[in-house]
């Protein structure tokens, strides 16, 4: 798979926190019919506990060499990441600000730092 | 901080995981130098322990109710987590496709299904 | 409670390994009747999964300032380690040993290093 | 070993909850020479960051399939354990009687509710 042809997909965690904004409980959220806000409102312990969980899985499913698995439970801890995000109200775009801004990869933090 | 309009952005993930393929030290990484190219050196156990490591800082930072805290302990989660994927060569664009799979973004898995 | 009365209490852990040695599938164990012979059945990653998903909730509960969850979420964890050291044949004892090594508890050490 | 003989060495986590209790900053526990004294004075998120640490350091271990190191990171992570017991005055004591009133171990449940 091409790393940079990914545009519209590398938009992932932006639409998967625009979409966990709306299943807070006080903006329409239905515990009832929806996991995500379920989690956000039995709060912080509910999808923290979570995020623990699926850490160690992540590195059960790497001692098992197994990428498969890897891409799954990735993807389970990084959902729960981003439930943590939505719940204190934290855009990933500011996790991504940071990352950019360690690596030094200057143009994309400058550009960042504008936009803000 | 717009969720739309961070195309360059969105797009660090794939940018670190480009920026680490060339951190194995089968590629010319290079232990002294980058912390990166060391933990590919040193094996799955050295990062993995740090997935875990951060993992609980990302709780305990959560709990502690500090989103400039929050922000900080998750991009080193989320740098850790790139790590294991290039070490087992998995790219992230591979657990964004999965995420979008699961959310029913079904636009956005369609695309990424045709683009493998 | 005195810390010197409970004689009795503070052998728990070499009961329960004692236990958990007659819920190995091979030895007896019933994974329909018993949790612990069902972890033991289903492998490493069953109760790996739980000694990260507990160790996560022990921080969340001390983060709590709850005694009584911290209590609880301890014997969740201290249990599922139990069934890890019963797993790969390792009984407490050896890991009180390394325990009384390290802090210099000499007699202890001693002890237990003539008992082996 | 002999899971029955160890009488003393079942002991310890009573003996290092004692040694802890000397260990807190407010009754004469130095950071500088002491690692526990320190870890106290720091707080919380100190050693709870080293709990969730040494959870992924035992799953890394018992996946490596070695003994030696389940033991030594077994060791690790009880200790500090141990540390968040002291700290938010809790004796392993109570998390040994809530093991024993679980696992139904009667006659040892009824003395340490008898001993409260």
């Amino acid at each position: 798979m091409s790393s940079n042809a990914d545009q519209d997909l590398n938009q992932i965690f932006s639409q998967l926190a625009d979409l966990l904004e709306t299943r807070h409980p006080d903006r329409g959220g239905d515990p009832d019919s929806s996991y995500s806000a379920r989690l956000l409102h039995q709060g912080p312990n509910a999808f923290l506990k979570k995020v623990g969980e699926e850490a160690a899985e992540v590195l059960l499913a790497a001692k098992d060499d197994d990428p498969t698995q890897i891409i799954y439970e990735m993807a389970d801890l990084w959902f729960h990441c981003l439930v943590v995000l939505s719940y204190y109200q934290v855009r990933p775009e500011e996790v991504f600000t940071e990352l950019a801004r360690r690596q030094g990869l200057s143009g994309l933090a400058e550009k960042a730092a504008r936009k803000k």
